[in-house]
């Protein structure tokens, strides 16, 4: 490509609303450009990144047996009725209706049309295991949009779905997709993670996120420094301290605390650490048939936080998680919120399996302005419930039983789900079994975020001076810089020949043939990230050479004319993909 | 791809509700289904067709210097308010609003965003000529979709935008893009012809539709028998018979015709022929400033019709062209509309070319019950106006003065129009020029219907066992079928042998492994359509032959089975894409 007849439409500036590094590099190198919020337009650089993602990730997942279909982007409600999504989704469900005034959707996902074709389609076990993958435009209408095409509202994302007669089968094309995935994100050049995650409102029993990682990410990953252990925040499994509960040694006491509100207030008070402490959450019981919905009060060691995914997927709580308001703590406790602690308290009480390794801890004293100190589990109040309640710190011991937790941030960029029957069921999508029996399909899902991936490749690959892009997904691999070339014809000559030279060895290369100040012709190919650069100028041809710097590289060096290929073929062996 | 892991979802029953042969067909196949009213799920093998034609479309607008963009789907309100097309574009256009109430478009088109993107993105003619050109998901909700994706309401287009400095230089851009459609349509296969067509509600001075011919098409088309003028019937130029108008002959005479209503009953009862007639229709004037719009009389000969795009294009008459109600015509003019003429007429006449060129004709003579015989222009009625109003029919002179016309069915799989500056005045898409002036740009547009060549291709290509692909966009370019292989190894090695070699050639191969009766594989393999079968049977192995057959040929013949790979090559020399 000529830059000459190209846009190449870089900006010096940066963008005041973009908060992101790579928001910020995706404007000011022109590889998108934002229409309205969450609505983003691919440039022509820009989107000869997205279009090579999207080719690595349709090359193996054909590798993997998966088909490629393509459904449409409209979706009647009639499916998400079925499914009963349609009352459930919330408002990043992008809702319209069509001339005639029938209700439709953009789908933000396609479980219930792939469902919907798969049980029209399939009728026997013979004919499974089948996983549907599609590469598509998708909508989901967030609340805020932000840092640009990482959370868009408009999208490219690959989704697929398996079907199956049975979990063995689930579970052998889940190990594929897991493994697909991985060779997805290495050809893509990514530091990425595998993470257990919850399962979340998608439904299914089982998922793995893929994560790149980033100090920009928004999810918190846990990774044990003595394995493979790897999981997302709100999955990641907090296990009780080793060893054996202490003895008691304290006696019960009951302290005035006034005026002192939260837990580092009453440590400080009490001269202890918070990690002596704990605090109790209430949070609204399941309702049951026919009775008020009560409450359930969560204790937790004073330095810990609650995960309130945990607690939302343990029986007897309400899903959402919904903390209870002080009225009703007031009424049902006769205490403000503050003062609360699991002594001779009203409610149910479910413990964390950290508080309940304590001994002589402090907690409230379910009286305005107390605590009680030297409290013992058992002695003084009953552990009848321990759960597992609390986000993971770094230091804890890894639930793998190697090595501790350390947290970083990542960037989901792929998730994989065992679905189970969820969908097959409410759509009653079956096949006959061997035995000439319905059978329920068993489901998997596996998405990967295409137009997010090109952001949190920026996100990990960038310096002071713009992007740099692995090879694999560089706009151009190459670029070829003239200088002075309008008054020079051997230079335009010569770098025509090495553009020619280039291209026929399968390279993608930009040819700045532009009437620019050579500091500007740098400065934007360094901005676009393009990973090698050959210049030609007249001082290099008389002596035979040309210059060539790696956008990776201190400094320059120069190639004789005729090696260029060759060099060329050394630093980037995947030229010509 | 193995049959036995992919998806071969044909049926022996053609679908009650397709009405054209494109449609049954890609059902039968297993090529689409059908979500809900014009809305379609690609199968994976009416997907890889696709996505050939998409691979040529864009591989030639590449080659055209175009440059690839993708804007979003999703259009903010404001930008069809500030083109005007917000209250204009009319139910087609699925209007949308978003969580915060804000309200959007799903793109019919793209007009607005890429003229907002390029007058943020361009600010001087140096940057020019630039086409920008997309391919994507559109949504037109059609009132009857219909022909499966024929006329779907979410499907695929290239849609491309050019942006000028001046009339010139979209003059050469619009020829680069008339040569690429050629070459697109070319590559594809098809049967079709690039036509003179009316610019319609898009605006614009100048375009051309690309028609693919096929007696399912929903146009008409226009053609020389003696060059290579081509139209649609829309814009086919009628012109006046040749010679002198005859002279008058006859007096001007009243002649009741009691109860004659139509010209064929009038011709008939004066026993004259119906092109020796004249019929009346009365339009709706143009509104004129503070005036009640008036009433126009247009004049054809009896055996003609009416063009309305060429009638509402003049000027005087009312847009969009709107006939005048009975009540509005007796009060104008006094009496029914089966009995207006053009002889002392109260209102406006403007006469087609060829009922201009009649002497001693028939008419109505604006009293109830009675006609004129022997009228003559300018004896008996001014003749003050004569334009092109009708249809053009089979035999007419060709309006490029050599040859008649013919007219045959086109479906539009293409067009191009220069825009001018329709949208670049509205959204003020400036450069500054040569002299530092703002300049308003010139645009062009031009889209092509990638879902709908799919289609238009099986019209074209078909017999009464299916499809008949052409090569460049086939699914697969060869089956393997294998005869009884489950019970011969020799066989399915052959065959795995064949379907390596083959792949390695570069040939998209569907190796038939299913365990099915050769009849039911051979029957599949030509309802999909694929161009070239190889046999693969134990019969034919101990003779060292494969069996071959063209889709097209009558028979098949036997090739040795070490030149099946170079027989192919001549048989498709396009293979290796």
């Amino acid at each position: 490509m000529r830059a000459s007849r190209y846009l190449i439409a870089t900006q010096k500036e940066t963008p005041a609303d973009a908060e992101v590094i790579s928001h910020q590099l995706m404007l000011r190198a022109g590889m998108i450009r934002k229409l309205a919020a969450g609505l983003y337009t691919w440039l022509p650089l820009g989107l000869r990144v997205l279009r090579k993602v999207e080719r690595i990730v349709r090359e193996e997942m054909d590798k993997s047996g998966a088909q490629e279909v393509l459904m449409p982007s409209i979706q009647p409600a009639e499916l998400w009725q079925e499914s009963g999504r349609w009352e459930q989704y919330g408002g990043e469900l992008l809702r319209l209706n069509d001339r005639h005034g029938r209700e439709f959707c953009y789908g933000p996902t396609h479980e219930e049309v792939i469902t919907d074709l798969v049980r029209n389609e399939l009728k026997s076990y013979k004919e499974l295991p089948a996983n549907f993958y599609q590469i598509q435009t998708k909508f989901r209408d967030e609340r805020r949009p932000r840092f640009g095409v990482m959370r868009a509202r408009e999208f490219l994302m690959k989704d697929a779905y398996s079907f199956h007669l049975n979990q063995e089968s689930l579970d052998e094309t889940y190990q594929v997709m897991h493994g697909t995935y991985c060779a997805i994100f290495d050809r893509l050049g990514l530091d990425y993670r595998p993470v257990q995650a919850d399962s979340g409102s998608i439904g299914g029993s089982s998922s793995h996120e893929f994560h790149v990682l980033a100090s920009s990410g928004e999810d918190d990953i846990v990774f044990s420094t003595g394995s493979d252990y790897a999981a997302n925040i709100e999955k990641a499994e907090a296990i009780a301290p080793p060893g054996e509960r202490p003895a008691a040694a304290q006696p019960l006491t009951e302290v005035a605390t006034p005026d002192q509100r939260t837990i580092d207030d009453v440590a400080a008070f009490l001269k202890v650490d918070a990690t002596q402490t704990v605090k109790t959450l209430v949070v609204k019981a399941e309702a049951a048939d026919d009775e008020e919905q009560g409450l359930v009060a969560l204790i937790l060691r004073g330095d810990h936080t609650l995960n309130e995914i945990k607690a939302e997927n343990l029986p007897g709580i309400a899903e959402p998680l919904t903390m209870a308001s002080d009225e009703d703590i007031e009424k049902a406790i006769g205490c403000k919120p503050g003062s609360i602690g699991p002594v001779s308290l009203s409610i149910p009480v479910i413990v964390d399996r950290s508080a309940a390794h304590l001994a002589d801890f402090v907690c409230g004293a379910n009286k305005e302005g107390y605590h009680l100190t030297g409290v013992n589990w058992e002695r003084d109040v009953p552990l009848d419930r321990v759960e597992d309640l609390r986000n993971v710190v770094e230091g804890d011991p890894s639930p793998c039983g190697n090595g501790t937790l350390e947290i970083r941030r990542g960037i989901e960029v792929g998730h994989i789900f065992k679905l189970g029957n969820k969908y097959s069921t409410a759509l009653n999508a079956t096949v006959l079994d061997e035995n000439g029996k319905t059978a329920i399909m068993e489901m998997g899902c596996y998405g990967i975020g295409v137009s997010r991936i090109v952001a949190s490749s920026i996100e990990q690959n960038h310096d002071d001076r713009g992007i740099i892009w692995p090879d694999a997904i560089a706009p151009f691999e190459v670029s070829i810089v003239t200088l002075n070339a309008h008054k020079s014809p051997e230079v335009m000559e010569a770098a025509e020949l090495l553009y020619n030279q280039l291209r026929q060895a399968g390279y993608d290369v930009l040819l700045d043939d532009r009437n620019e100040r050579p500091g500007v012709k740098f400065a934007d190919m360094e901005l676009i990230g393009i990973p090698h650069r050959f210049v030609v100028s007249d001082r290099g041809l008389k002596a035979g050479t040309l210059e060539y710097k790696g956008r990776r590289d201190a400094d320059k060096q120069d190639i004789p004319v005729a090696d260029a290929l060759s060099f060329l073929v050394k630093a980037s062996p995947r030229g010509g993909l």
